[in-house]
């Protein structure tokens, strides 16, 4: 039986290629990379196809911006992630509409030595990097839709905080925003550490507080954050989990609707590839 | 084809019944009463007993309190959460071992005039019936185990609150403990308001704050409260989530281990309804 | 506490009418009636109504059909389905789109002596009275949109095989069907058995097979049935499990694409109750 | 935050290793092999020891096999179903008890030229080798009960069909059996097909047919099969859905209870990597 399946599965590709021309016949992910000037450097990136994506054709895509945690690089979310796999079935289901989806390089195993974060730090500018140059060069290189409808952002662990202040500066690029066990808030970093680069990259989390940020907004800002969808989750056994109960209630406290989702488990890529069977289809239908 | 099953249904279940003697062909809910020296009057309960239990047979099964909220009654989960339903399928399926839940009146919808709440109080020693009357009723009445390991306490609001309190002051009681959108704490009620019951209801909630307990237990109240299993759900939209957030971080702070779920949804009967599904696998798992 | 939220909310109610006219502060479900011409009776039907429905305002909503079993009327998914629960839920979360859900009568009881069904039948055109009438009726009554884009079906046993075979018959009406534990096809009824109204019930479940539709539709016919997004639904331990079975096999066999769960459960309203948790973001998503 | 909670850890463990002497403090995978005087070669296994563990103690642990599909190895269900993630929050959450879980090697990727399959095939006795060598093998080198009551067995596609031969014919070794996406059955082979190893593959799977099994079953082989308890899984949209279908039809003609479920999704790592998060609480709670 298997070996007659492969047989027609292989006739019905060869028949699917004639007939769709350049169109994808299977998802497929890809690293790609974006010269920064405001960097000084090459910076990569993974990109999700979905089936039937077209180079040459006509149709237009909604974007997810999916940003990876401390420690990390842009190739964590397919390999231990295994986004694809979720992406794939949540499409053919009709549970989240076809996407691409962009995830960036913004991280290095070596934290002392290497930049790790979503936030201009001192001569390394990594925001007005991905607003400035690194979203524009993703609009240009791929069939996606550019504007606040037909956009959305999540991440894990410091990607979930670099989502939220990234869509809390950013409103009107954004229609959701989906934090996983995000990295939201830091204590101030001890000023007699030793200034290498986690230095830096704690002392943003720290200056570019998401927590901060909301309860610290007047009327107007307030205003703002309520045109994106929010969503907070976290595991119950996550060491950060405070970090996203505190944000939740600031949220709550000054006004701005959000969901909130506790689950099992902890700071783990288990709880990050499912958290992609809510976030996926939270932005999925809030796209317009 | 309906007709048909119908009548196949019909001479199975005959059969079963002279199979079975007097085993419960199918699962029922009633209503009993114990009368209460205590209290000084009699307190209705309703009772669910599962498929094939046996009045005459020598089968003991786990027990579980279920309780209701503030304004609320014993028919309560009957009536309005349809815990019935949910318990028949569960069982089945094997995720819910057989039980016999147990569901006593504590409360009614004229809080003013009417006693509410599991707690003593002046004149009305509610904890004092209950472990006191009531457990020891139960158990000369119905096919229950009456040790730790067969026991387990849930409830919603007030009753997520008295299940907390009841399994912090009678851990060796209790093998595991639900709470559903618990009311864990209050505010001292304000000292010049009307001494009315619900002044005394919310008075022994914060009396008796299950938060509080957490926090000042010493070392060897600790170790008891670690000998019961712990859960606490509730849901994002509820206005008294704080609480559940609360008491979940002095669990952690004081190193006793618990579950956590925020789900979507509010202080409402379609939450608990739900709860069942998390709760009753849970009481099962650790039942001995 | 509880004192305190009620005053609140109390007051935020009286300033909510006050800002939104006649616009709905909660869902509300009602029981309208038509007058057919066709069946020469009043036709009672159930209406869920959104909260901020105004019947003066210039919003209209997508429309839900949501079929009744048989022996069942249209007030069992408010008493028995408890849907305005589920609904409530899932519109505040996003995951539905605020839908006015409309639940007629097509049955009773009194299966023998009182009409059962969707379909024509002799004396009594159910089927003409839905779509010459009752639809009609709803589309001038309600603020609902009348194209297949917004228009969805669904129903449980008898109203999920009437779901199937309206949707079957009148792609160009509807744009997703979901079947619940589905009554999709029967066998012939013996020609000897007494003509009563279940007699004439059963027959016309013969005589209007889902499963021999799919199966003798040619490829002009399959072409309209891919128009619409099909879900089929039923418990494994379900009796007529073997008709949803055989509904997917056809599906499958003549290459309209759909979808099939089999859940743990049976032919019960715990079943159809978490069913609307799937059921209702599939219509929602297949809306245009 | 993170480099103080990395510094906590290290200590925590330290004092961990110290007070818990050989007793993992992680779970682990690890590879081992025996030697197989039947089959004439060295077979390789993984074997996954929950955290605790300790080869010098007295706790024994149940055990579950659980079976890799065709193409595939021993490696698999560690490498692309990242069974461990799930294994591991399974059991700190309680829905699944500590167990060892065994993954033996029966394919190989070259399926012409290897062998592949858990059955009797001339020259390559798999099935005497499992029962006579493998299982005794893994109990006396691990700490695993070795009775019905703690013994589980499970598997995808092939491994799924095995699964269920395996507790089929040694119904008095297995407490609980749970087949994923099951090869259950398969037409003759072409008596004319090249006879390379794939031939002896598909031939057994029909020769060893799992629904032809259950079908032909007398009485006495029935009571047998109802000693352990089944569930069969398969996703909608797998090529192989028929034969899961088939096989509960099959189960529930001939009253042998079993639990069915259909999932979104194919015949893919995806679909198995879920479908642990039913299985795995399935084989715990029949345990005894």
């Amino acid at each position: 039986m298997f070996k007659r399946i492969i047989i027609a599965v292989s006739v019905l590709l060869a028949f699917g290629a004639a007939a769709q021309g350049q169109a994808l016949r299977e998802s497929q992910i890809s690293t790609y990379s974006v010269q920064s000037a405001i960097l000084g450097e090459e910076v990569p990136y993974n990109v999700y196809l979905p089936k039937g994506y077209d180079a040459s054709g006509t149709q237009q895509y909604p974007v997810i911006y999916l940003l990876h945690g401390l420690y990390g690089t842009h190739v964590d979310w397919a390999t231990q992630g295994h986004m694809k796999e979720v992406v794939d079935e949540l499409i053919a289901s009709g549970e989240c509409r076809p996407v691409v989806i962009v995830m960036p390089k913004a991280g290095d195993p070596d934290i002392n030595n290497n930049w790790n974060g979503y936030f201009n730090m001192p001569g390394h500018s990594y925001e007005d990097f991905f607003f400035g140059e690194f979203v524009p060069a993703v609009e240009s290189r791929w069939k996606v839709r550019s504007d606040k409808g037909h956009r959305a952002i999540m991440g894990l662990s410091m990607g979930g905080g670099g989502s939220t202040v990234y869509a809390q500066r950013h409103p009107e690029m954004f229609s959701s925003c989906y934090s996983m066990s995000g990295w939201l808030d830091n204590s101030e970093p001890d000023a007699n550490a030793p200034k290498n680069k986690f230095y830096y990259t704690s002392k943003a989390v720290h200056d570019f507080s998401a927590v901060d940020f909301v309860m610290k907004a007047d009327e107007a800002a307030l205003a703002r954050l309520r045109t994106v969808k929010w969503f907070f989750d976290c595991g119950d056994d996550d060491f950060i989990l405070d970090l996203t109960l505190r944000m939740y209630q600031a949220m709550r406290l000054r006004g701005v609707p959000a969901e909130l989702r506790v689950r099992d488990g902890w700071h783990s890529w288990e709880y990050w590839h499912t958290a992609l069977r809510l976030s996926l289809p939270f932005a999925s239908r809030n796209f317009e």
